[in-house]
Formats: C-alpha cells, structure tokens, sequence
C-alpha cells in the first residue's frame, strides 16, 4: 500500500516521530497525488485571472473599478506583491484577462480570455447568462491546458476584481447556507457604514434570487467572470492530477463550488493560506482544511499560495533528501 | 523620522492597506534594525551547537544519548532536516561540538568548541561550574564573531542535544517564576508515564538548589552547553547588530536569559516558529512575541529558523521591489 509506504518513508527519517507536523501530512498528500514515494514539483504556475464586476458600482468596495485593469498594468510590469514572490520563488506566472472593463493594448503578455467587459449587475440580473458562464469555464481550463503541456505538475490560482469579495461572500452564502452577513468582510478595506452598507447591498441581491439551487446556478448568478474561469481551471488541473494550491478567501469560494459537486478534489488542493477574514477562517473550517499559513494576508493575487510554495518544497525535499536512521547510524527511540 | 519612512514606503506599495499582515511588520523591523528603507539580507546563516546533558542519564529523554553525537555526524554528512531546508534556502549552515560526549574523528568540517564531554548532571551538583559557564559564553561569541567577518547580517541558531528540553523547563520555571509542570513538554516524543517522571526528576531538580535568583545562576545551574553557546551567540549577534532567527522552545529560553537582563534585544530578533509544545506557546506569551510559522514542528536544529527564512526574504523583496501606487499608476483607495 503506498500509502504506509510513505508513512514508513516518513517515520524512519532521523527526526523524532511526527516532528516536522504539518511538513510530514503535506509530503505525505503531495506523494499520494502523485502516487510516489518521491515525488517531484515541476515547473511550479501561477495564474492570474482578473475580471470585473457590474455591482463594483453600487459601493461595495474600497477601490475604484478602474483599479482592476490598473493593477493588470502592474502585474504585466512586474511590480505587483504576486510578481515579487513569483520572482523569488522561482514560480512562473501568467496573467489572465478574464473579462477586465478595459481594452487593452497589443502586444501585452496577458492571455486574453475575455468573456466580457465586465460581468452584470447582480442587483438588475444574473452576473453571467448561462452561456458567459459556461465560455468562462472553458476558458479558464485552456488555460491550464496550455501550461500542462509544458510539464507543471503544481500550479496556484490568484485573482484581481474590485468587488470579487461580494461574489465570494453571496456564493459562500447560497453554497452552505449561512446568513450573509458571517460571509461579508472588509474585504480590502472597508470602514464600520461601508461594511454595513455591503451588507445590505449583498441581503438586497439575495432576496432577488429566492430560489437557487444547484451549484451552478448559485456560481453563474453570483460569480464573477474570473472566479468562474479560475474554477475551470481548478477543475482542469485536478483532471490532469495537478497539486492545486488554493490562495485566500475567493479561491477558496472557488474549489468550494467544485467541492460541492466532488469532495475528493480536496485530496489534490494545498490550502496555502488564511487570511483576515472572519468568513475565510470560517469556509475553512467548512471543508475541514488546515492552512499553511497564518500571515494575516488580504492582498489576493495568489499572494498566499506564492510565499507558501518554498514550505511545500520542503516538505518534498526531506521526504527525498533526509537520510533515514539506518542509512545514518542513528539509534531510533528506545 | 525613519520609522514613519518604512511607514509610509509600506502603506503606498500596491496593495490595500495593511493587506501584507506580518510581512509588513517584519519588513519595518528589518528596517529599523538596520537603520534604512532598503534593507538586505547577507549571507544568512544557521549555527547548530550540540552538547550533551549529565541529566540525560535519569530517563528524561526518550533516545539514548548516544544520538547526540550520531546527529552531529548525520548534520556533518548533510542529511539531517536543518540540512536539507538550508540547502534548499541558500543558508550556510555550521556544526558546532559545545559538549558533546564523544571523540569526534579529525578532519570533519566540525567547529571544535567543546566545554567538556557533557554538562554535569544537575541532580548532583551545578550542570556547569562558573568557569564552564563563563567559557561557553565565550565560546559562543568567538563563533557568530568569524561569521560576521564574512558579511553575514542574519544568523539562526539551532540545537541538538539529548536532554535539552530538561535544561530549558528548568530555566524557563526559575526565569518566570511558573511552576514546572507548566514548563514540561513531551520533548522529542514522550508516553504519559515518561512525562511524569520527567516532571518528578525536574522537582527534585529545583528543590536541590531553592536560592537562586540571578539569571547567571539560573542559566549556569540548570543550562547545557549548547544552550550556554547558544546564548553568548545570541549576544554577540545583538552585539554586530545582526538580525538574530530564532527557532523552537530552546533557542526562545536561551534568548529569554538575555531579554531578563536588556528587553530590547528583542529588537533584533525574529520568532520563527511556535512548536507543538505547550510551554513554548506559553513563552512566547510572555515575551509577547508572535512567531510567523505555525506548523507544529518539534525537531529543534533550528528547522524553524530555516524553513521561515524565505518568508523573511519576502518581506525584505515586496519593501524593495513592489512598485508604489504612483510609480505604477494605480489609483489608491477613495
């Protein structure tokens, strides 16, 4: 059975039994994924999706709309947080429009996956028609496709989209049933009156909606175009048995809708991160994860699963590079 | 004013406000503790000083002693955890015998640093006379001096010595005053019946010696050899001004003698791990010091230390390389 094999693997290394904790379930899952005693992380990804949002208007965000397509700029310029971890991490990373309210000049390295400018306003109809969402989900799996093929075995999804935390909270709401305002945060940034008004926004876009259901329906109604094309992705990499690292609050939205349809897609998820969010701690708690870290993170961008990708190595690296207690004369536990 | 500097090159990086949690905090610590805006990390270091305790004879520990010095040749042919996560890091690690309680062979990249063969055993009389004491002080010092000579400007310690969770509940219980019990953990993996008879030997320890009240005494009584380089380490560190990483349970009572006799030492340092065991919580609480990592980790050799490392080089990275909200034209919160 491969899985004792690990756990033998792992015991007989010289260090007291269970020691390295956490490091020891991660190489122990990241072997299982891979179905090896030594596994490897190649060409390590990040992507990027970014989109905007219809109810970005109506004052649910700290930021200006215009934000969005700005912080894209940065991102393609290399001075955003995400690029700087990338950079020192040795993790390649793709930027992704996924349906940005800008038009973008030629020559950019962005992957144009536009569905949309922007997706709708949730507070007149549906964010996306069946249709959007269905194109965003492809989009969002080509997108994994391509990188694949070069190799990458493991790969972490950030986002960028004034207003995606309405999204995530109103999708974690209708996803486990929990009153909307334990699913509301102040995102990146909001003061005690913006909260509140947040929250009265989100209760109004609920009460349009009584009778959603399925998942999808809840995702296509609340989502945005770069969650929905970061859950195709999410998707497409667990068909190709990638290791997916999960950021923060709304990536964690994300592998929560397919979670709803398919529990064992945990099996490949490393939950990077939890943030400042009350509602992030809580949809952890939810799908019965532990995060790496504990940083205090509310950035986005996949910010969380770039600064834990080195602790993930490391798990992997003592699994194949410590020395065992018979190859190092070590007497073990009396 | 340069802490309102830092302040201020953090807040207008793009990101919302305080959304890099304790990355912020440490990268304006870093800054402070090298007096600039654009600190760097050079040549970092790990320090591993292995000794062994005269008390590991009574059935503290749950190895025999003899793994003491089997570590310190399985540190020497690269194949212990710190060895791997150093690697993986770029952290030059050094091996020092402090005391350990063997001959090593000549011609090992070891540093000779040894006290004696083993601190005394604290049942009988003093783990170390003063002049043992004073020597591994000095012994210390003499080590993080050479380094520093190389450049180096951010150095970890870490330990290994059967017995040394013993030394460290001694010393943390007489430092602040909390009853041994509250001070004893499992160590390197004790059963219920073990732990207390380890917290009966350790009673029968601080019974034998009722007087002491200077922290010199408290660390000559009841330390190690390790433990005491360890400290005149961490001395000269603060000393050159270094960034000083510290790991687990030991490494924190071997800095909490210092921080009894100038608090701000803690200035210079970073926690880097909170452990498995409950009295190291407990004196981080009393240090008032958050650690970055949580991870459960219980090996010592200063794992912690190296496996936080790339986080603190993030910190260091998103101060001197993210793009401010002007340079990249992004506008700020409304």
């Amino acid at each position: 059975m491969l899985a004792d094999e690990l756990q033998h693997k792992i015991d007989y290394k010289t260090k007291p039994l269970g020691a390295l904790g956490f490091l020891e379930n991660l190489a122990h899952k990241i072997g299982m994924v891979q179905q090896t005693t030594s596994p490897k992380l190649i060409k390590p990804h990040m992507v990027v999706f970014a989109a905007d949002h219809g109810i970005a208007t109506a004052g649910v965000s700290a930021y200006p709309q215009e934000v969005t397509y700005q912080m894209v700029m940065n991102f393609l310029g290399g001075g955003a947080a995400i690029n700087v971890f990338c950079k020192q991490n040795n993790i390649d990373i793709k930027i992704v429009d996924a349906g940005v309210n800008f038009d973008f000049p030629e020559g950019l390295n962005l992957i144009h996956k536009k569905v949309r400018k922007s997706s709708r306003n949730m507070l007149d109809e549906p964010a996306m028609t069946v249709e959007e969402y269905q194109q965003a989900l492809e989009n969002g799996k080509s997108v994994v496709k391509e990188i694949e093929e070069t190799g990458c075995n493991i790969i972490g999804f950030g986002e960028m989209g004034i207003g995606n935390t309405s999204s995530s909270s109103l999708m974690m709401s209708q996803l486990f049933n929990i009153p909307i305002a334990d699913c509301v945060g102040r995102g990146t940034g909001l003061n005690d009156t913006q909260l509140k008004n947040k929250i009265n926004i989100l209760s109004k876009v609920i009460e349009k909606y009584p009778n959603l259901k399925a998942v999808e329906e809840i995702a296509q109604t609340f989502g945005g175009l770069e969650i929905t094309q970061m859950i195709g992705a999410m998707q497409e990499a667990y068909h190709q048995n990638m290791l997916i690292l999960i950021d923060g609050f709304i990536a964690t939205v994300a592998i929560s809708v397919l979670f709803k349809k398919n529990p064992e897609i945990l099996n490949n998820c490393i939950f990077c991160h939890v943030s400042d969010e009350y509602a992030h701690i809580k949809l952890l708690e939810l799908l019965n994860q532990k995060a790496l870290l504990n940083l205090n993170l509310r950035v986005g961008e996949g910010t969380g699963c770039a600064l834990a990708y080195p602790i993930i190595q490391s798990a992997v690296n003592f699994l194949n590079e410590m020395s065992s207690f018979e190859d190092a004369n070590v007497s073990n536990k009396e």
